[in-house]
């Protein structure tokens, strides 16, 4: 007989889409292997919810939807709480605010929490020792692998170091998909502005490209890790150097059609890098402190060979002082992020397959 | 109050005395942080052993050593599972032939294994499979993170995506920290026989050098990588090509005198691949089978890029089809590799911190 895990996933676009596909593919594979069964009983969206307690026929999970306007989601932990006795997941497929007391309420109510939502991280430090101490107090996993380079292996990877003692260095990489395109196409002599086009026009960039430019997603990654290893640090403190000046006055269209003005200035500082065999980098850094910015790293290291829309972490600790554990690859998509929240879901299942029944 | 894991850890050698170093170091911060307190209840070398089941003093556990006369690993493991009725796990840091039967007992014992020691996994298929079908059917935990890349977060990485239902395209790499400091070697135009003797020097090689020059190590990794995919592999079908040939007659101390013969050969070889703008590199792959040889690379890839005594690992997938997953670093090592075990005892014992205690 299979354990069943029931999971509550909030959000149901980008990356909640994807993982209810992939999990529903993969469910018969998980029953046999780890004598699990994964089972859908809640999908919360802003307006619409479908709730199950025996389960969601998942191959018709759109059309079961109803308007939610009853069902607030504490009522609905709290329902699930009180119908549901087995092994819970509350994933957070949304990127909403202000998620933090409802990730604390989830793990008092007895739920694992999945978050892909890296906001309730990367805000006071108050809030991310809050949920740290819930997640010890109330003993459930608080799992969010993919609010640092999506499916990449980032987050438990520090963790494996900093549980095992080891004293982290320093991390340091390029934690930006969309600002390393931009970079990797400056070393190749295009404009700025072309790229950055292009970088929309791919769906690299956030709908307003002024929101990358500005380095706030990456201080949130870096202070994410930051935290992660041990580091006290508020947001106020990450040593923040935008990508490129930009106002915010004005809309998209007419901010895109004035980054032209900006191609010779990039072209200048690219060609001077090239002249010291260096190339630039949007470099973020977790030392004693964190900061990000455009920074010249040599041409030939984990760094500068970083092509296209990739990430790369390089964790320099006292057991990898000589050369770092490095980490590479697409950190952002709907596919790679899903399967990273997968992950976190298997680690849930893999610790309740092999749970002390009793013996 | 911490849950107790009790700890049986075979091997008392190059892993395992800075891996029972690592645990003592941090057991107050794992009782802190998890709640958790690892306690070592035996460790048995080849011919001494200390056995506490209260749990032994690990400031004093050499001086507690006794003859092992009377104790066979196997009764050692009975005894634990009577005595002992707490989560448990077996470590199992030897190089020993034949500890398949073993490791399955211990499972069906209840015991979860932490293995550094690759022969179980590496030996004929039917092997690999009890030991797979012993962890499911015991619900135990069977981790051998350490076997590929020391350290490097390789097999948890593979797992994850096996699991959550990506294809595995391929998985190439340089599995060997000892051949690749040749191979960086030769890049600088150094002799063979020099760098080799270098190798040898740091004790980066075997004692005997042959038995790296021979890929056979890096043909096991690779037969444990095509495993954990899914592929149903035998040693024996496994295509590899030596670094170079080398005879077995004759002691380590002619071969190293004789190996400037091959001086002039390597010089060639690296020249001609210099001319065509590539490195050789000795690499392994899983596909369809699974091999190793040396071959040709791109100079600015991430293979050609690799210096030194590093390892990396290209994982190319269904999900990651435009660029891959990387891992890269060192992939040898005391202190790493018994880090790595540490982070499979963690797995073990975030999973017990969080059980579900008939809530």
């Amino acid at each position: 007989m299979a354990v069943p895990i029931a999971i509550l996933q909030l959000g149901k676009g980008t990356v909640g889409t994807p993982l209810i596909g992939q999990i529903a593919a993969q469910s018969g594979v998980i029953r046999e292997r780890l004598g699990i069964e994964l089972r859908y009983v809640a999908i919360a969206g802003r307006i619409e919810v479908v709730y199950r307690p025996a389960g969601i026929e998942l191959s018709e999970w759109p059309r079961q939807l109803e308007a939610r306007k009853t069902t607030s989601v504490v009522d609905l932990i709290d329902q699930i709480a009180r119908d549901v006795a087995h092994p819970k997941i509350l994933v957070d497929a949304t990127d909403a605010e202000g998620m933090v007391a409802l990730h604390a309420r989830a793990m008092a109510s007895g739920f694992h929490v999945v978050t892909c939502n890296k906001k309730p991280l990367a805000g006071p430090l108050a809030d991310f020792q809050r949920l740290r101490a819930q997640s010890r107090a109330a003993r459930r996993h608080y799992l969010h692998e993919v609010t640092v380079g999506a499916g990449l292996p980032v987050i438990g990877t520090l963790r494996d170091l900093v549980d095992s003692g080891d004293q982290i260095i320093s991390i340091e990489g390029c934690f930006s998909g969309t600002l390393n395109f931009l970079c990797a196409g400056l070393d190749r002599e295009r404009p700025f502005s072309e790229i950055l086009t292009e970088a929309r026009d791919r769906g690299y960039t956030e709908p307003d490209p002024r929101e990358d430019l500005s380095g706030q997603d990456v201080a949130r990654k870096a202070l994410i890790l930051a935290r992660e290893a041990g580091l006290a640090v508020e947001p106020q403190a990450v040593a923040l150097s935008p990508f490129c000046e930009v106002g915010r006055d004005g809309d998209v269209g007419s901010f895109l059609a004035a980054a032209e003005e900006m191609d010779g200035g990039f072209a200048r500082r690219w060609r001077e890098a090239a002249g010291r065999k260096a190339r630039l980098r949007y470099v973020a850094t977790v030392d004693q402190g964190c900061g990000a910015g455009l920074r010249e790293v040599p041409a030939d290291g984990p760094m500068g060979c970083l092509r296209g829309a990739e990430n790369v972490f390089s964790f320099s600790t006292a057991r990898y002082a000589d050369s770092p554990l490095v980490v590479s690859g697409p950190g952002a998509g709907p596919e790679v992020t899903a399967a990273g929240a997968f992950g976190d879901i298997l680690r849930v299942a893999r610790a309740v397959a092999c749970e002390e029944r009793g013996e």
